[in-house]
């Protein structure tokens, strides 16, 4: 493998191709949150932290920032991506506020929108908007998290009084984890089971008043502060529980699902299961908005950390004249470069995912009223993107904890000092792979969309019980290109059968890598899951004994649709130099891939043991050959500098190591040894 | 493979044989701990924080806890080994305690104790013991924290006054990440390049007063605080200048190096570096303890979580009745089983590790005026030691890391909340990685002592000059067993050859299969780094090029170390039901360390892959097989309930969850679906 010589590359056109689309909100972003307060918010109580966000919440909202994503009728601008790409901005400054910016506009104001109708759109939207009417997200509660098909708080009709009664049963029903409920939130869409004429009719959604306007609770709802927490201390989370709550009929968020005065029950769409998942839909944008910012927080410990690796210097090289700087040691290399190359990967990815939910959501727009729900192809199209957010926000949190783990151990000492981000970073982002979705939880539902092909082809049996019926599917199909199509189709067709010789770098046999992987691991996934069925067996075990496969089936999905939208970003790139370097950025990154999953390869006959050395060798040439485009790379991100705010990393760390140099220049003939 | 059926077992036993040889010592600390305020201290600010942990320290103090280790002609115990337990055992509590003890008695006291004489001794060891003089470990500096070697601050001999000089040339020479220094310091051990008459010495320890009694800063010193950090707050880091400080000649802790009135020096020992290394030994404790606190904070999490995991429940299985309790998914039982089986023998090597220090210094006390310093096996053991303590400390603090931050996912939301001390513990124990010796610093240490058998055969090369001489060595000495060695060597005896057949829970094919790749791992990095002194060759590059597997070899030592001392706990088990249940948690650790590696051990040639595909599904098994005895397991570690302190894991959620089934089976006529 001989790695082609990479030119040195400005970062103009690189940053350029990186702002994609919306690119001119990432850079009015920019400007807005370089003249925010600091990020920093080691030194507030909880308190001032909350009260902190809070007020720069206000400012987002004065500022009309949260418009870009509602609809134009009601003084927004409907731009669905430039909305999600807005979230994924916040990330670079302090998440406290990107989240309880997600919770009032994305979740509190996304469900208003997406499960109400007129009625509820014109009493609040616009308060929404204005942070006039904060609200909370009510979910999850403390008993069901993942599984909030299950959840217990009951609404029950009561034709009497044309209200409905949401109550809490027991303990374990009551709210949880509720971001803004525990000091700002008036207003809060609850998740419940709804129940009239003696019915279950699955969990619905209905906007309830919590607080008044002087913010005490009103009479039926008592809540509690959730208190400290690892991270995100400028967000208010909470616990609540309703004791027969009284609320109107016209509460209910009634787009999916409505009850008629004398208590009839009717909805558009038939099957409680498929109705909630549809329902669910609404979730798809919080998930890809922590992705977002999971990966703008992932950007900025690798900028510290890289920055601080090529001013770091330590033990003298022997033979050499002066101490190494720490990102030429090859283990340094390897704790950042690999997951920098990861990083862009998952931009790129995220980039299409929020293309692609743009271009539907489009198609939703201008249908008026959203026919779209009854397109079977529209219904694909919303299955397969639920598939792609959940697969990319387990990816991106996972990478972003990693990431920023190791960016703190590599800045040593330095790097576990408040002042230099990266606790912060780290405590912060923690909960991202729990939240909006466990991510192993997610990675199921990933692996169920793959295995079913599609979810109507099988109706609402779960995930284990079809497990006979799924392995009957034909999966060949499954493989489908998301991106690229024509241009991945070339480089496969290129690469020469003998995988043996085939040049280490050759992108076609990445991919070819990646999906054959796929294909095998999903094949070898339904054929076990295919005894489910069998008399004798428990459908429980065969699945749980079979749940490491499933969970591998659906990492290597994703990984293959974050190779491909890799592909298609460097496609797009227009800068012969930028696209040489992002070629070996993409390298480094399949190849550390691979080499993360080795055993695999090995044990499946797809590597020879050679080869499998090779792969080793080809990552440390790679992290050599990137090493001198680090700066560039991270310098690319083009993250204001008074959002880095590092002290190791703003120039502070550089002039002190310079001042050293020149004193010890001076002092060389002062003593001797 | 079949595995035996594991009888049930009661915890006494297992707890008896975990506690050892310094089991009262443990007993002890279990009823002081219990009465100590609580561990959680997130609600507190930085300088509450600190005053909270000052006044605990008070306390141990004044029951003078501290007496144990330090020696009995000053009223200590001289009992080194329960003193390192105590360390254990403090990692039950708030780590910042646990810290602040070990800085002021381990590194502060321990330096005075061990680089000073008896002037030294006299002058501040009971003020020491009785917090009288709190102290500061000065060593690491903001441009050094890894090569303390090349530490910048000087300190020059003056002749004419009989006093050193002592002073920071620029700042990165400054005194970073100094604990008890921002607040509570009155003296610190300030090490610095001694000069006198011109020539520099190398570094030396001298014992300064930086704060006078009502604790301002003197003159000559300057301090700044650290501030905020990602956890640890009730340690008070900072930094510290000095300028031009004169202190009289006798502060220099002299044992190792001396220096005349007129200013000539002296030494026992030859050779700055070597004199040096011999200084840096104080550090082996100190690092013993922290591996020590870090296992403990392993225990509290794994308590915590294996609860949680046993009342949690989540989905209902399909065609059962009910939801399924978490820690019954395979996917949930590998996050918290393999690690609580790796806690098991971590801990056991733990305890070999303090009993050959406490045996080995035992010889120093017995021998007085530690003659032993010049006796060639001694300085054998010691160089052992020294490389063990560093590969434990490494491998430990790690495995807490990982396993902390596994416990808090497997938590979901209810990790990331303070009050179920995931997050603290977590954010506390991050920073072990880095402190006493940088992980990454520490295996290159393993490294180079594996490599050159032992340093004195060569010298004081560094670990890349002396690279064509290493590679002339015989390594195949160095496996050399730690523990247990006859029934080891007839565990490897009874292996038939042909591993292929041999089963999968055969503990002498275990012990093989970890020695035959610290040998070949070791083996060839030997090959690579031979071409080091070749012509043309850069050393610096032929050492980084190699360092992955440098790294790798360190770790495959320790894994062996390690499994040895797991196999030697296990022999000493008297009670028939908890070594089968040991067995079983040892098989578990192997195997789990084996798929770890899947890929060196199918690379190599040495698993077919069939038999590597057997292992992942021997794991699984064993994980299932384990299951029940989860709770025995993380009972036995015997942490009073009121320092394990989070709610979900001490009967509050287990009564919530109690009532919710009760609650449902009352109402489960009362609605139809």
């Amino acid at each position: 493998m001989d790695i082609p010589t990479t030119p040195a590359v400005s970062t103009g056109p690189l940053t350029e191709l990186l702002d994609g689309r919306w690119g001119h909100v990432r850079r009015e972003a920019r400007k807005r949150m370089a003249e925010m307060p600091p990020p920093a918010a080691y030194d507030l109580t909880t308190e001032q932290h909350r009260a902190q966000v809070f007020d720069e919440l206000k400012l987002l909202a004065d500022a009309g920032y949260p418009r870009i994503g509602f609809p134009e009728e009601y003084g927004g601008d409907g731009d669905t991506g430039g909305s999600l790409t807005s979230f994924e901005m916040l990330g670079f400054g302090d998440l406290s506020l990107m989240v309880k910016a997600g919770v009032q506009w994305g979740l509190f104001g996304g469900a208003v929108e997406a499960l109400g109708t007129r009625r509820h759109h014109d009493a609040v939207l616009r308060g929404i908007m204005d942070l006039d009417i904060p609200g909370c997200f009510a979910m999850t509660e403390t008993g069901h998290g993942s599984d909030v098909q299950h959840l217990r708080t009951t609404a029950t009709y009561d034709p009497g009084t044309r209200e409905f009664v949401l109550h809490t049963p027991h303990e374990s029903a009551r709210k949880d984890y509720i971001g803004n409920a525990a000091r700002d939130g008036r207003m809060a869409v609850v998740f419940a089971q709804l129940i009239t004429g003696g019915q279950t009719r699955g969990v619905h959604a209905l906007l309830v008043r919590i607080r008044d306007e002087q913010g005490a609770t009103v009479p039926g709802v008592t809540i509690e502060d959730c208190g400290r927490k690892a991270g995100l201390n400028g967000v208010d989370n909470g616990r609540i529980w309703f004791d027969h709550l009284r609320v109107p009929r016209e509460s209910l968020l009634n787009r999916y699902g409505d009850v008629a005065e004398d208590g009839t029950y009717s909805s558009p769409i038939e099957g409680d299961g498929r109705r909630f998942f549809t329902m669910l839909g609404t979730l798809i944008r919080g998930r890809i908005s922590v992705a977002g910012a999971a990966g703008s927080a992932a950007k900025s410990a690798l900028a510290i950390a890289v920055r601080y690796g090529l001013t770091r210097r330590q033990f003298e090289a022997p033979g050499g004249d002066g101490e190494v700087v720490v990102l030429d040691y090859l283990a340094h290399q390897r704790k950042l470069l690999p997951a920098l190359a990861t990083s862009y990967a998952l931009h790129f990815a995220q980039e299409e995912l929020v293309t692609t939910l743009h271009e539907l959501a489009g198609v939703e727009f201008t249908d008026g009223e959203r026919s779209g729900d009854d397109d079977p192809d529209h219904e694909h199209r919303q299955r397969e993107l639920e598939s792609r957010a959940a697969g990319l926000k387990a990816a991106g949190t996972w990478h972003a904890s990693r990431t920023i783990q190791a960016c703190r151990e590599a800045c040593g000492g330095a790097g576990y000092l408040a002042e230099n981000r990266l606790p912060q970073l780290r405590a912060d982002t923690d909960v991202f792979t729990t939240f909006e979705g466990d991510n192993t939880v997610l990675l199921q539902l990933v692996a169920k969309g793959l295995l079913t092909g599609y979810r109507q082809h099988v109706g609402e049996l779960g995930s284990v019980g079809m497990a006979r019926f799924i392995a009957d599917q034909v999966v060949s199909t499954v493989v489908e290109r998301t991106a690229a199509r024509s241009a991945i189709e070339r480089l496969v067709n290129a690469v020469t059968p003998n995988d043996e010789e085939t040049d280490l770098l050759d992108r076609g046999w990445h991919v070819k890598l990646f999906e054959d992987r796929e294909k095998h691991v999903l094949d070898t996934v339904v054929r076990r899951l295919r005894h489910a069925g069998d008399d004798g067996a428990d459908p429980f075990e065969v699945f749980n004994d079979a749940q490491d496969h499933v969970l591998r089936a659906a990492r290597v999905h994703v990984d293959r649709i974050v190779l491909e939208a890799f592909i298609a970003g460097i496609e797009r790139c227009t800068d012969e130099p930028t696209k040489q370097l992002l070629n070996r950025v993409c390298d480094l990154h399949v190849l550390a891939n691979v080499e993360a999953d080795l055993d695999w390869f090995l044990g499946h006959g797809r590597l020879t043991t050679a080869r499998a050395k090779a792969v080793t060798g080809a990552v440390n040439a790679l992290c050599k050959h990137l090493r001198p485009h680090a700066a560039t790379l991270v310098d690319a991100f083009a993250i204001p500098e008074e959002l880095i705010a590092a002290p190791i990393a703003t120039g502070a760390e550089a002039a002190r190591q310079d001042a050293q140099r020149a004193h010890e220049a001076e002092q060389l003939s002062g003593t001797t040894r």
